[in-house]
């Protein structure tokens, strides 16, 4: 399947006139072949107006059908090849063996929707049966079923160029409910997004899907992105990448004239917590898995641990100089873009330039393009005064906050915003300080580590990656698990209806 | 238990000290003693300050105990004997028997989300065990359940003085699904709300929460409603009323540094379809129905039936003989307030004075503050033309779009906004017609009633009192029913915890 920079609108190719996007090689900064041209308004409005007529037979497509949709975008992805891998690793600079497991996850992703579909309680199928006889008056007959939202835009993040992206997340979740999906392919990896979204298309076919089911655009500006949110025929949005990005979406989204959600996963630190005992007891074994989570991908994680949070002590101190120690033999890592790297150099420097801040050491340094790990460490006293501390670097870069005791450690997490992930190192020594603190964790994070760290979200049923604001837009969400379709349905109340009328799901007696 | 003028705050009753709220006479106009201080900012700094300590001990209260609480306030509620009913219907011009039904469904929504608590799923716990022997990585141990969202406002409504106000739904859900509740009290029953906010202080007190949990504040201009939902300490806000003050409240919401949802119940002209073989079988007892739904209250309900759509013909005509015909023997009644009646006399004016529009008949004249019901007729190409026409009048007026055929009928239907309810009237032969509605109806409104109005809200499992915007703010969700307790929940989950630490629902094995 060749890549030609054409766009994939419903079942069409379309060469988009507007301006052009090119891949680019993360290791050299080469660009790549061929160009990706940019969609016109004009070619929004087709890929609005086939998901907005495929829309209402698309949602009552059977859990069934869908599911298998699913497989097969999850079989074409696969029958891509090599070809997807290698391309990817050029565009994004990860290696091999870490797409190789994207790859998976993403199937994975794919094959958890078709499950709950299998499943069938996303539906929300209730009956209240009709009361004849009650009194003051009769009750009616009343039975409600969770419907699709409507076609839905995602925008994918350029960390996970598989699993977040053209086939990520929150387009198996959103296609899982019943909504079209229209894609704002990443510049990061335009080349990656065709050959999936090319899988996906060739899919919507094979299950003889209506073709405004799934497109897929490229954008040269910013403008294509933004009409699209504004579209009148989109009804949520599904984005993964920075605040900056994810509150200009959401104030696009608020000003409609009928405003929609944005379901927004942005930046976050996500401290990890490390209680006196558990350091006494095994601080080197935490600071080599510290390493390991702060520097996996290049530390290019919205879970990547950026805060650690502990009371003064010797112990701390070794942890300290044990994660030191580890940290300097950890090579550089090619960054996804020039500008991942750049702006992760720029905070990395901005942090040492902080009043207060200490940098207590560094990965190995590496050629063009490599981020190269940094640990800083500050007083809690700084923290507090100093709120451009709080701010995420993107990449492999953590700040240890010495705080004097554990009521200046929760004072300190009391003036953290929210967060994807809390992590906390405790023995059952530590316990009762541990829950002391645990109302505050639960006010501020989506998920609670008890001895790990947050890298490693679990494709699961009780996975929550989500978390209040600014860490998403909406912390009633999640975007990974089979929670994360409920956010592309809405509830639909049918009074008195005769059978033959009824959704199939709710005829009959109760489910 | 007297009427003092003063606010709740708290277990404390304080006056305040920034202007006055005076309760009216709606019959009269007359103005009634006491006065009602309204909250200075510090007032509301207090009140936000109490509910944000309540809140982490208030939310991990069992199940149980909330349920208990809110059997508590049921049972306060009516021990305020017949002093609410009279104050109430001096202050909205309710007659007796509408209150002593309103107030019965105030009572039986505290016992419906007393049994959503006892039943346990909302709190969504589940179980993904550990699985040490995967490859390539051990599945770690993982659980959810669901959390409070935070401290909750809410503003009540002035059409319902008792079941959508100081102890309506959405105080009943939020403090059913663990938040401490403001309410800003409508001004047009301030003594009814002082009342009720007693019987739900008191409620705290015997049930030792924390005095946190609810606090009752009026305001004499808006600026103290605008500080409450842009507190930092507010995380939701449940409010039902216009759509000018909904938005107002969603625009501040949605610019905080931490924007929050708002759920605002707004406006809607709960559009009937009237089928061809429904009126040639029946147009006299349709009409009939219609008129009483139209009339039930002054009108002055959110599932008001403000249109109706329907094919030309003679039976249609019929229909509409026999509408005005019950109608101008339907005595005119009082309005809920001065503003209330005003703005629907100027609504049926400029209604009446649109081109294209007929007046049909109306109700009989009324005394000062009654309001007259009114019943138009234009066609489907007016209404298309003018938007005006869709727009809601708060009171008993409707307007009858006659369609050259079903196709056109449906291009009405699609042209409308979003929707609480959609009703359908409908035999047999109309069901191919009806399939062929279904789905805009789905896309349009929260509930769709066959072969009756929407006026009647069962409170059930399956009701949805909700719908695309402009009807709600936020169509994922509904403010009747046992689901409106989702609204003020979020997830957590927790990784790996040691059984001592996990909350109680999430102990021992799969639930």
């Amino acid at each position: 399947m060749p890549i030609t920079g054409e766009m994939l609108i419903g079942q069409s190719k379309v060469r988009g006139k507007a301006g052009q996007v090119w891949g680019v090689n993360a290791a050299t900064g080469e660009t790549l072949s061929p160009a990706f041209g940019g969609a016109t308004p004009g070619d929004l409005d087709t890929a609005c107006a086939l998901a907005s007529r495929a829309f209402d037979t698309y949602r009552e497509t059977t859990p069934e059908h869908r599911a298998v949709f699913l497989e097969t975008i999850a079989r074409n992805i696969l029958a891509l090849g090599d070809a997807l891998i290698e391309r990817c690793m050029v565009e994004t600079g990860l290696p091999r063996e870490r797409l190789d497991s994207e790859r998976a996850r993403t199937v994975n992703q794919l094959a958890l929707f078709a499950c709950v579909l299998r499943d069938g309680r996303f539906q929300e199928a209730r009956i209240d049966p009709a009361r004849p006889g009650r009194t003051p008056l009769p009750q009616p007959d009343i039975r409600l079923r969770n419907i699709a939202l409507g076609p839905v835009a995602v925008f994918g993040a350029s960390n996970f160029p598989l699993a977040f992206s053209v086939a990520g997340g929150d387009t198996a979740s959103a296609l899982a409910a019943g909504c079209p999906v229209i894609v704002k392919a990443h510049s990061a990896h335009p080349g990656t997004s065709e050959l999936v979204g090319q899988a996906i298309q060739r899919s919507v076919s094979e299950c003889r899907l209506s073709e405004g089911v799934f497109s897929l655009l490229f954008d040269s500006q910013y403008s294509i992105s933004q009409a699209l949110v504004a579209d009148h025929r989109i009804k949520a949005v599904g984005f993964t990448g920075s605040q900056r990005a994810g509150m200009a979406l959401m104030n696009i989204a608020a000003a409609r004239r009928e405003p929609i959600p944005v379901y927004a996963e942005m930046s976050a630190i996500n401290p990890v917590v490390l209680l006196p005992h558990a350091l006494t007891e095994r601080s080197g074994a935490i600071a080599d898995a510290f390493v390991a989570s702060l520097t996996l991908g290049a530390g290019q994680f919205c879970t990547n641990p950026g805060l650690i949070l502990a009371v003064k002590s010797p112990q701390l101190t070794a942890f300290e100089r044990a994660a030191i120690a580890t940290l300097s033999a950890v090579p550089a890592a090619t960054m996804l873009t020039r500008l991942t790297y750049e702006s992760y150099c720029d905070g990395v420097a901005k942090l040492s330039a902080q009043p207060g801040v200490e940098l207590l050491g560094r990965g190995r340094p590496g050629g063009r393009f490599q981020g190269q790990a940094a640990l800083f460490a500050t007083s809690a006293h700084a923290f507090l005064m100093h709120v451009a501390l709080r701010d995420e670097v993107f990449g492999a870069s953590s700040l240890i906050v010495r705080c004097p005791d554990i009521s200046t450690l929760l004072q300190v997490l009391e003036a953290l915003d929210g967060q994807l992930t809390i992590a906390v190192h405790a023995c059952a020594n530590d316990y009762p300080t541990l829950t002391s603190l645990l109302p505050t964790l639960e006010r501020k994070a989506g998920r609670i580590v008890l001895n790990g760290f947050g890298t490693g979200v679990e494709l699961s049923q009780a996975m929550v990656h989500g978390g209040p604001y600014p860490a998403t837009s909406d912390p009633r969400t999640t975007s990974v698990g089979s929670l994360a379709i409920n956010r592309f349905l809405r509830p639909v109340s049918y009074q008195d209806f005769a059978q033959a009328l009824l959704p199939p799901i709710l005829q009959g007696g109760n489910p």
